[in-house]
């Protein structure tokens, strides 16, 4: 691959996935909407482009084979706010990618496209949209978008919904923890695999209590390794007890199922209507 | 009913939905983007509103217990065109209706939300979304977030995928017609079924060659009457030969999953990669 | 036919199925705990015999054909009090039977078997037990155990999950009424199709609102003609606006979705934790 | 369509075809492997050819716009002399009509090819084979063979799996009767519909007692009108007592499910494992 | 946790569970209808205590945090003496729990609860009940008490349906086989996962030839590490020819689907009816 | 097991299974159309045989507990070809096997029986047949054939599905690579399994890209060693770019997806209308 593009590159996992990918191809172009992203690694350039301004993003996704699009507003906020960089920011990748002869795009969905199913539901890749916030919506927005370009015009995509990838700190983490190297691993599938299509795929680690099923993307051949178990014993023994009648606990987008629509994601929680989830 | 509000009034189906609606209310508030729809029916005002101004849209709800938000551009334009009325509109809608204490909203969604499904594969109203233009795509998105107000909010919604209400005058329509009096019949159950939570049904007539599925929406109580059999054979005899490799006469979208993204509905069709739907 | 028994003959509906049952056998042996039933229907006898006394009723079971098993407390009461009746009665009917070679069971089960669900779900016959009461939950036991006496003995059954066998008053009957001819056609297919195995079917009449879908028990020929739309203008008229976090208005068991475990049907009402249905 | 080819026009259901199926074509060709098929009607042609003989079928599509095959030996037979007819044959219809540029396969599939499945199992059009007897066996080989010649070359077909066409007179026949009217219509209906694919239906009645599912064919418009239960009243009278051990008596294929291989369907019923179905 | 209650404490399994529970809890109360169980371990009490008997079970419920819900009769017998302990027993538990404000129920379930389905058929946790005994349908019974409380009260549980847990001495044990360690993780991640709902998930170990799917319960994070695979070459070697007709041999619930209903489980099996099972 | 009967004996992968078979026999008996097959292991003897006889197939089966059937032309060629050998061939050992009172038949089906799946639908042993070659049509109708004779004569079989046993030299087999080794063990528990009924299952190592789903018949105890992830770096570096209209790359069939039918598997690939797959 001569030219890949991975949006975002700024932000936590991008700067996660930035040495990595630089492996995959001749030129990494890294984009972002900051001015500077410290020192680039051999092989990379970078690029400062507001996802939301078709003019700043099509001339870089320019003679581009693939795009990994990380880039985005990664918290809750009023639509108003996610509008822009999650919304339109998303179809600019795609339409430009399109008019670009872009492969294929590899793209950071989320469980909170999915996140008001109850974790007691285990949920396959092909689960209906449900999502828990504006920033799930995006992502089912740009999930069908995706979708719109495979079946009308053979532009590839993979929709990562990744669950959560952090720090294992509390309960709901020992299920949906996903670790820097398994992400490296998913990304690098989903690049390498000759066809794909039109995917879906969580990124989810090998945890012993991982509440999601890829079974139907093995064919991308993502095996991961880590474990959150080995946090488990002491999690566990710092827990609250759960308040069964919370939707932050009980579904699988965790306290963005709670969250008031539109807020900063762990800001506020005073929910009025949480109970008439069904 | 105190007061009913309907969107998109000076359309073609919100036309023909006007004098109905004031039989089921003490007012209908018609609003639309023109400046004058007209003579009005007993018990109905008319507040010109444009669905992508909040400020604009937020007065009209007030107050109101129910919308019937017919109100959209309705035919396949480029993203950026639609983005405004289609997409944010919908955002508006629901949100002005969640902060004015609306119970329920009546949606006119489409076919073009799955229309990249294969006719001869017969749909439920629990198919995946296919999109087939950034028309369908808005469909899709105003979906998703009526199911997320429900879950959040209790905000009640009824979608409604209309086939095709126009005249029967190609093989497509002998399947997707939706008559005037099956429309009413469909939006007056929506409204009168005294809880709908969130629902999705499919608005088509009783023909014989009703492509789509409504079995599990029963609920509503929909039952339409009328069948495009009766043109049937004018119909038919003037058929041109099918091509099985256009997706325009295979899928459910009929011409819109022919026509290329963001262009007018029926105006060119040079689809270059129309053979990739799966 | 030679000999038909029918349980519970002294009930509402065991009462307009007396006459009926008459015309499909030699002798009708009605039977139910109270020492007289009024008038007999030529053809028919009636014993006294309380359903929780395995050597009370197995005599009646003698020489039986078929059972036709409408006895038991019908409502919901504390669950020892429903233990004889409901749950030890079906036992002795279908032990009984077996041990006289009776060759079919039609029992009177009930929605309430699967009363949790919502009644935006659509469900069919293979809809998962999820019972609102303990009068629900011995129509689940009961379809267990006819299910293991065919798959075991070879003893056929069906099972009648009746909606509701009443008067069309309030919102919830325009869609679960089962009328009394459509009753009687029920249990008369249930009774004169050739075999039947072990088969549930919802007993819901024709109506426009009908939640549940009996499309895999078709083979049973039940084709329901009333329909209790005729009387929806004046009820939907009378009625109060809907509570959606209200499990009695939201489930497909209707009051008893919402009523207190063990308590008499309608009397009280005192939820504490019904928002936790899922 | 200039010229349409029925084979087997000398057959039972053949013959009730060859008059209505020339009103829907210039030139209807018959073919049968017997000498005559007695008066011709207008627009029908007669020409003697066996199917099993490429060289004698592949004149008679030549020019054919479709084919509507019912040729074939219909009663179960040792596997070596249904081989030629009903497996060779239908091989040959579809090599020849692929080369000779037919554009859909109308064909005489069977419920024989799904008869070992359990009568009380509803079966959908997506049942899986099982067959019952080497004659539903050459019907699976057709309906695999139709998908392949779709899949790979465009080739269109209508499988219809006629449940049984012939006198109302046993309990079987209650629910699998399919009327000479409405197996016009659904020939019918298979030709004129402007697109299928490659698309299973059943052939049955509008019969209250119909055991199998149309409902993911209803793009086909097939609406049957007559139903087998005027004649119930008659033949459950008459009706012997079920042997619920009996697969003939349990299973959709009937006696077919019964008869051992390959022997003439109802000669004899000395079947050593028919417990064993599953 | 403060309190754990223990069922069944004297029986095979429950004696392997008291030292490891005794691990998640201050006090651990072991209850069983025995006089003593031997020795107890650090942090335990015994209480005697008749399942059958509300007055006896519900002191002992007192400010439990969770039971540990594993006593019964664990043989097949006349359903009139497993009413009392494995009906009402579990009743008991279920109610005098909620009065106690117990948060959670983990019960010894059985694949008895669907034992009758085919082996060849692999079945998850969502399999329809098919009770192969009356032992198994008090499983079911249970697992629908314990959906009630549930949905209507708010009362989680867990329903361990174990397969085996014994000695692999015979080729349904290849299968089918609990190790005592697996045993004890199961009902360790029963108690420990945070949130549970109603869940139901398979007891085996990590066997080759395991016949279930515990895919949908993958949240509770059960990873089976036993491999009944080790002895599988000696079993083999011993093995009698199987009996295809012999449901004891063909289906889940092993020996006890072939068994007469009522008996003791291995005594006899003169069962007359055992082909009917479909 | 006494005798054991191996067909395609001195085909490549009949080669293989050769020495692993004796084994588990007293006596091997190969068998295959050629005059010899070298040296034979000790337990093996050698019958040449023409599987389109029956009259030279049936001695070979006399007094055989199982049969291992291999033998077939392994290549796509003309329907007349392969109606000998893969059609009748499977007749006659089935027919023949039935009469000799054989137990079992493990059979080399192929993924070519359901090659027209794209890949990226992950396809489980229900899916529906979709044969990409003549090949693959004759698999088709070998599974339909198994699964009659159990139906009906309670004659057990195990289809074996195998996706590609060769070396790993392309970007399809590091999803389709079943190694020597798993494909021993595959055939090794499809004999040692005490009782299958009907089964088909995948044949495919543990790659990590593996595309087909075996969940559903894991009571085989199947699991698979070998991974062909080994060889990805290497195969990946030097694969072309997919073409994604390409049914040979984006189906389950690889290569024969696209070649024209009847053709020799890998000669010619001008197909007219391989983009009609739907």
């Amino acid at each position: 691959m001569k030219k890949l593009v991975l949006t975002g590159a700024a932000g936590r996992l991008g700067s996660y996935l930035r040495e990595p990918l630089t492996a995959l191809c001749d030129t990494l172009v890294s984009t972002d909407i900051v001015d500077d992203i410290g020192t680039l690694y051999a092989g990379e350039t970078y690029v400062k482009a507001d996802l939301a301004q078709m003019d700043q993003i099509a001339p870089v996704l320019e003679g581009a084979d693939m795009v990994v699009h990380f880039g985005a507003i990664v918290d809750e906020k009023p639509f108003e706010e996610l509008l822009g960089p999650n919304f339109v920011g998303s179809y600019n990748i795609w339409e430009a990618g399109y008019k670009a002869g872009v492969k294929r795009i590899v793209y950071a969905s989320s469980i909170h496209a999915v996140g008001m199913h109850l974790k007691s539901d285990f949920i396959g890749i092909d689960a209906e949209h449900r999502p828990d916030t504006f920033y799930g919506l995006a992502k089912c927005f740009t999930e069908d978008l995706g979708r719109m370009y495979w079946d009308k015009r053979g532009l590839e995509s993979v929709h990562l919904r990744i669950l959560s990838c952090a720090q294992v700190n509390n309960t709901r983490a020992l299920g949906s923890w996903l670790s820097y190297p398994d992400l490296i691993q998913l990304v690098t599938r989903a690049i390498d695999t000759p066809s794909v299509g039109f995917s879906i795929i969580y990124g989810v680690s090998n945890n012993d209590r991982a509440p999601v099923d890829n079974a139907k993307a093995s064919f991308l051949g993502y095996r991961p390794i880590d474990n959150a178990e080995v946090y488990a014993a002491e999690v566990l023994a710092q827990a609250e007890p759960v308040d069964t009648t919370d939707p932050g606990q009980m579904c699988h987008g965790g306290p963005f199922a709670k969250v008031d629509l539109g807020q900063s994601g762990l800001a506020q929680m005073n929910v009025v209507n949480d109970k008439k989830q069904t």
